[in-house]
């Protein structure tokens, strides 16, 4: 792959952050991959796993000449700097963000894009239970999907450039409007924590979790990620974590009806339907 | 480790029955293992499998000196199939059967075990989303738990009978009575199943399946198995599950307040238990 970027800027180097340098770094595709972070332990341990080539305490110095820049960072954090980012950003900058929750997000950033600004909002669809840049990985967005989500108002140069970059890291690149995005994450990633951890925490007596199987553990994995990060996510997607949380209560008690019916067949047909849609998967 | 067993009789050989043969002869265990079933080609092929020495269309055969029987037929099939076969059991024959859900059961079976028949139900908490005794495994039970359900009327032999023979396999062995077995598995395999169920059944446009990630692959992984057997299973416990999902209701409608209260702290709180719980699983 031929280089796309004299100076990449990652802004926040955590898991994904990290990866993403380590992505672009292992591709060959910036002459330069800087880091910028509050922290300098953390942008120093990053620099040592090779995410990226040096770290920065200073928007500045992390801005000039810098031809892509990728905010890495919480979508409160994202929304608090990304004002000042783009007032300082160069011409022709190409910008886009890894927040998983796009609506307003995508809407602010739009505006703040001025003439010779180009950005896109991105959901790349990979990560783990894991945080921190010592958990990244060159390959993490290898084979995955990515959701760009343009607005009326993005610039077609933006999408396009956007698209290149993920593209580039081996990613499948999907456009969706911000909002149905967020209604689609809600269902196939902030509800399924949601009963994960539902499923946990309604064990009363802990002495119970020693019964669990495979079944349980598997059900349950994602309830082993970061609290303070989903619950930035869930409260920022407030609206369709509530439709699908109303959706579930609907699911639970037509399944009540099933199982009360004491008809075997009943939720056999309904348990079908999910094998066969489970085995699309 | 030495033979316990002159002749096992295993009823049933599919994915539970085959794995109980395998595990009974690759530790030598008894002298001979005897399958029973209701299809020939089913018995040849568990004899190929090594999964039997033996297969047989009659019942009669099958118990003529066997010291061990163990039902790994469904529920609904060892129900009705029990009365003969005890009532046709040698003496000093331990018996026990493998189905997921005890309550009724248990009673029944006990209930038909004369003064020198030693009858005990067990919970061997193993498995797989998948079926049939091709899908067999020698160490199926090894480092697995079983659960042993006595009730008052169970003898003391049979218990440690039943006790020997999970051990002997690799098992650790916990005793708990069937009413109290049949809450703990509606909460920790029941519920996990319908959740997972749930959550993929409730994603209206299929298209979306292709927007999942490792997430919602792991949490929906249960649903990929038998919806028939599942079926009996939820109905024949259908007051634990009830029970279940009406917990699970509560807790839905709890945390749509935390989601509703816009307040990322109180979701967090939720979140950090599920995890703290996780992590001891």
């Amino acid at each position: 792959m031929s280089q796309l970027y004299k100076k990449a800027t990652i802004v926040g180097v955590g898991l994904m952050g990290g990866s993403l340098g380590m992505a672009l770094k292992g591709h060959g595709l910036a002459e330069e991959v800087v880091g910028w972070g509050r922290n300098k332990d953390r942008l120093a341990a990053a620099r040592e796993l090779g995410a990226i080539d040096r770290g920065t305490l200073d928007m500045g110095g992390a801005l000039s000449g810098a031809d892509l820049l990728v905010f890495a960072t919480p979508i409160g954090v994202t929304s608090r700097i990304a004002p000042e980012w783009f007032a300082a950003a160069p011409p022709d900058c190409v910008i886009t963000d890894m927040v998983s929750v796009k609506g307003r997000l995508v809407d602010n950033l739009t505006g703040l894009a001025g003439p010779r600004i180009y950005y896109a909002g991105s959901h790349p669809l990979c990560g783990s239970e894991e945080t921190g840049v010592g958990a990244g990985r060159a390959d993490l967005f290898e084979g995955k999907l990515c959701l760009i989500t343009p607005v009326p108002k993005t610039k077609k140069r933006a999408i396009g450039e956007v698209q290149k970059l993920w593209q580039a890291l081996g990613m499948r690149v999907i456009s969706i409007a911000p909002t149905r995005h967020d209604q689609v994450v809600a269902a196939v990633s902030h509800l399924p924590l949601i009963l994960a951890s539902a499923l946990i925490n309604q064990i009363g007596d802990e002495k119970l979790l020693r019964f669990s199987g495979t079944g349980l553990l598997d059900a349950t994995r994602i309830a082993g990620s970061s609290p303070a990060m989903w619950a930035e996510i869930i409260t920022e997607n407030k609206k369709s974590v509530l439709e699908e949380i109303d959706r579930t209560l609907e699911t639970l008690m037509l399944v009540k009806q099933h199982v009360k019916s004491g008809d075997p067949a009943r939720i056999k047909t309904w348990l079908q339907q999910a094998r066969r849609r489970r085995r699309k998967m």
